[in-house]
């Protein structure tokens, strides 16, 4: 007999050889039919493969990320299986489940190609195949049968693959008539499988080497209900309607220029003036909270990067030192703002009556990525951080950390970001030394973050061994309107770099002390921010926010005198808007203005204008009826200072 | 006989041989007295000096630069004369009249040493040679007796320089026994010198070159009145007192870091404060102008560069470029903002309709400058410029000129600087073909700057020759409180850069043209005008733009709960301040608020709080009484409102 220990802690005895589906169908029928795999002492394995030892279980579902890993690779054989029958002679390369679905890449000889228009009947063929009820039967192989199998099979790339494997590790997984090389896990048999979508075909080397040849790659996802697919299917069609790539082109916010250089973007006057207002929004708000701003250069000479040990790291990937008529001088563009705020930290002298010291910046930093991996606003070569350093003492951390969580959840809420948690990263406990700083301080670290985000009511995940060599640090990851999580918002403790820069303050007894070093970006990237910003709200930015606030639509040219008097009104109270003069008619312009997202259409003519009021249309809402032109102020006010308190 | 033609335009008839004293005297007595020398056909002369033809003639006393350099030429030779006389065998390299004075470099010999205490002696000897009258008398000397002369005297550095002279070409210069190589002109004698002072000694190598050897290079000035010398000294004081680098660390607002980097100012809270403000004043002025804010990344690659013209420029002495792990892959620091402009512009077509668009940024520049060049925030490698491109029709320079005076001005205003000039560059109208654009274009643009500048009524000097080879230019000069002249916002036309980008707008016609670009910046770089301003005004900021605005002392600690209120309701209208409530006494917190250059210190005890007001004493004016909190507020804020309108 052995123990299964369930999720939940309660332990059920079975005989040995049992299965995850045994263990299922103990707890209950409907868990039986839904399990798709099962996790055993951290491994997913196959839902039917004996147990042999006293174990702690998991029943995995589609509702687990294991469960749909499992699912998603058998489709990765389906697709393969689907293949084989519609183009013989095919040869098979890898083929993964991933993040969303999964793919396999494909040789399909001389002359052959796929496109998205065969897409229709390789699916119709996989629901056939899947009806079919095959049954994913896994068995051990010898290398030299592998071999001759593939060899037989004349597959290249599966022989390739069994050449890098040892001998009696070998697994064939095998559905209906289709065979391959795999290490699982599966799915007990292919009928779960009920809808099918293949996405893309792309070209993908093998191996990932541009020497090798290349082959096509098949996207594709599926679901256990149809309804599911087609939900995903929105979802995606939705974040494409969102991308910020797209909307920032036609919101005119920013642009990409080839001479410029790749991953540098240049602001546009409208996405310059929604960044603007983010950093005076910032600025306004850390003033409140004690920052100091500061503003330093965007290099640093060599000497800086040595002392701060970051010149080490400077490899052949990075952008490379800029020389100087002066030989041996090199400075470097600034890749972060810390060593030059430790600096500024040692202009004078610091009392322990000083602390904390919160130096701020919009430091403009430039780290080299490859153009393959630039993407949009979300991966640059060059970002602005709403940068802080706070320089305190060891027990001033949890206080710090409070505030600046305070500062964090005022900016979320102003931006409409409600669903977040805070990932806790501590030290791996079992393995201390390979940390700075001492151990008592550490400890008075963790604790104050763990207290803090308490205190504060932060939902929070905790992760042992996840800390940075130099300390502990607190991340928000937070969830946008699609359900996609983006970490934002990083609060890292650092006792390197006041160690390394040789930071002091002089305490009440006179003795010279190591301040603590906080880093913080509630923002983190205000690139990377604007892009998740933009996808989140779908380009309809918060009131505040929005570039264009109110357009007044007089239905006819009589209206225009009334129109800018309106205008004037509403430009005294620091609103933002325009007047659409033009020669057009009122629905085409209401048109125009619900297309450019802008958040009140103020209609004015012959009834308003008598009455001193406009007629109020708020984008995506529809006609709020007509109010006095005072009344929308007030309500409009309202509306932001909601969103601000 | 000869016509000498006068600068008010008369003529005078003299004898073949008069000289400009005889001119001068013909005039006046007093002007004959005065006279220092004469420009003869745009050549300063000596006084006496036969002319032997007709010209234009003008006399040049001590108010006129011309007179200046003679007198301090004339004052370095008497420097030589009393130093062979003090230090027999000295060695003379050259010894120039400067902007403000003169020095001599000399080779005191093997162990022989000068320092600031030799220099009452010396300075005694220069008056008591001066009181001799010894007349300066030219003579042309053939190449051989010059070297004869040198090699007897054993002066290797007047042998090199002859070495360098045409035989024919070589005058020599004597007052008293003093003998020296020299061109002239000079004063008639050495009586009109009636104050000395020497400044200063520093080591310099002959030639400029650091393979020769280092002499010694002693600085003086002289006048013909002890008042003027006086005058100049206080002068001195003053400017050393208004050392933008002395005040800058007293009141914190900026420091450099040896490991950052000489010439990267790091701008500590203080100086950020300024500098924000500075910016945020800015940037109303031109959003209300019709400026939009851009923002362009502080690198770009090769090919913007090359496109630009700038690349060929980036010589060994410049930065150097920027490499990555792309192989040929190259990025630049920007040297200034207006490529990146370009692109922008070229982010989209533009019709003639868009036009004016005016783009502007904060653009932080970085330029190599040599380490001996730094100084302060005067010379920089780094800086930011309030920089704005203007993308117009050929037919809107004018207009947009007016605008842009308009704002220069308000800026000059608002900062107390109110002497200046408009220096207007054109073209060299003997030598057209060395700039680019049509003629026609560059008439228009010529017309424009000088019709702009007369109907906004600016002094104007205009020099011809000196436009840019892509356009002519408006500079402002402005002259500081201690009457030194900046260079401060310039105005450049610029037909190259639409050229090179290809830049276009499609005119009414639908045919495609060139916009033309104007180059402006008000302060030029934020660095180098918060200089001029900190010398300008001492420190004693204007009040809308000091960094704290009043300072509350409160008499005792009974009034700090008092002290508070007062403090609340000033910030709630946006004045910025403190409380001091040091357990001080009331003198020593007026004493240190003086120091601190705070406008406005408000005092506070038992009479104040009892009728809710506050006693009012100015930074360098003293007491002004007591007045109700509001009434303080309101005279306030008219103050700052009268700069700003």
């Amino acid at each position: 007999m052995i123990d299964i220990t369930l999720p939940d802690g309660s332990v059920r005895q079975f005989e040995a050889g049992a299965t995850g589906y045994d263990v299922a169908a103990s707890i209950s029928e409907g868990l039986a039919r839904n399990a798709l795999a099962v996790r055993v002492d951290g491994e997913v394995r196959d839902l039917h493969r004996p147990i042999d030892q006293s174990s702690n279980l998991e029943i995995l579902t589609w509702n687990d990320a294991g469960g749909k890993m499992a699912f998603w690779h058998s489709s990765a054989h389906l697709l393969a299986e689907a293949l084989e029958d519609l183009y013989p002679g095919v040869k098979l390369g890898i083929g993964p489940a991933i993040e969303n679905g999964f793919y396999y890449d494909i040789d399909l000889g001389e002359g052959r190609t796929i496109s998205t228009d065969d897409f229709p009947v390789i699916e119709k063929k996989m629901l056939e195949l899947a009806k079919q009820k095959s049954r994913f039967e896994c068995r051990p192989v010898p290398k030299a049968e592998a071999v001759a199998y593939f060899t037989e099979k004349d597959d290249p790339y599966k022989l390739d693959l069994i050449d890098r494997l040892e001998d009696g590790s070998i697994t064939f997984y095998q559905q209906g008539n289709f065979v391959d090389l795999c290490r699982g896990p599966h799915l007990p048999d292919t009928s779960p499988i009920k809808a099918v979508k293949l996405l893309n075909v792309a070209g993908a080397y093998w191996r990932g080497d541009e020497k090798n040849k290349q082959l096509t790659r098949i996207y594709g996802i599926t679901f256990p209900k149809a309804k599911e697919l087609t939900e995903y299917l929105e979802k995606l069609e939705e974040a494409k309607r969102r991308d910020h790539r797209k909307l920032g082109k036609e919101l005119e916010l920013f642009a990409f220029s080839e001479k410029v250089g790749a991953g540098l973007p240049l602001w546009l006057p409208k996405g310059t003036a929604l960044r603007e207002r983010l950093e005076q929004f910032m600025r306004k708000a850390q003033i409140k909270s004690g920052y100091l701003p500061v503003v330093t250069p965007h290099i640093g000479s060599k000497e800086l990067y040595v002392t701060s040990g970051h010149y080490e790291k400077y490899g052949a990937d990075s952008f490379q030192p800029i020389k100087t008529p002066n030989p041996g001088e090199e400075f470097f563009l600034k890749p972060m703002n810390c060593p030059h705020h430790c600096e500024i930290y040692k202009t004078k002298p610091r009392s322990y009556r000083d602390l904390p010291l919160r130096l701020a910046e919009f430091g403009t930093v430039y780290r080299y990525e490859q153009s393959g991996e630039l993407h949009g606003l979300t991966r640059v070569r060059g970002f602005t951080q709403d940068d802080a350093h706070i320089f305190c003492r060891p027990d001033q951390v949890k206080d710090e950390f409070k505030k600046v969580i305070d500062l964090v959840l005022y900016v979320f809420r102003a931006l409409g970001f409600e669903d977040y948690t805070a990932q806790i990263s501590l030290r791996d406990p079992e393995n201390k030394t390979k940390y700075i700083g001492s151990d008592e301080n550490w400890a008075l670290a963790e604790n104050a973050i763990q207290e803090a985000a308490t205190e504060k009511g932060l939902p929070t995940v905790t992760e042992y061994g996840e800390a940075a060599f130099y300390g502990p640090k607190l991340d928000f990851m937070v969830r946008d309107a699609l359900g996609r999580k983006w970490q934002l918002g990083t609060i890292q403790v650092d006792y390197n770099l006041p160690e390394r820069f040789e930071l002091e303050y002089v305490a009440p007894d006179n003795s010279r002390q190591r301040p603590v070093m906080l880093h913080r970006a509630p923002f983190g990237s205000l690139e990377r921010f604007i892009a998740v910003l933009i996808e989140h709200c779908a380009g309809n930015f918060p009131l505040w926010l929005a570039p264009e606030q109110f357009a007044i639509l007089p239905i006819s040219e009589k209206y225009q005198e009334y129109a800018q008097q309106v205008y004037d009104r509403l430009q005294g109270e620091e609103l933002r808007g325009s007047i659409d003069n033009r020669d057009e008619k009122i629905g085409r312009k209401i048109r125009d203005a619900e297309i450019s997202k802008v958040p009140y259409m103020l209609i004015v003519g012959e009834k308003e204008q008598e009455n001193g009021q406009v007629s109020v249309r708020r984008h995506g809402e529809g006609d709020l009826g007509s109010l006095p032109v005072d009344e929308f102020i007030t309500k409009f006010q309202s509306e932001v200072a909601a969103l601000m308190k």
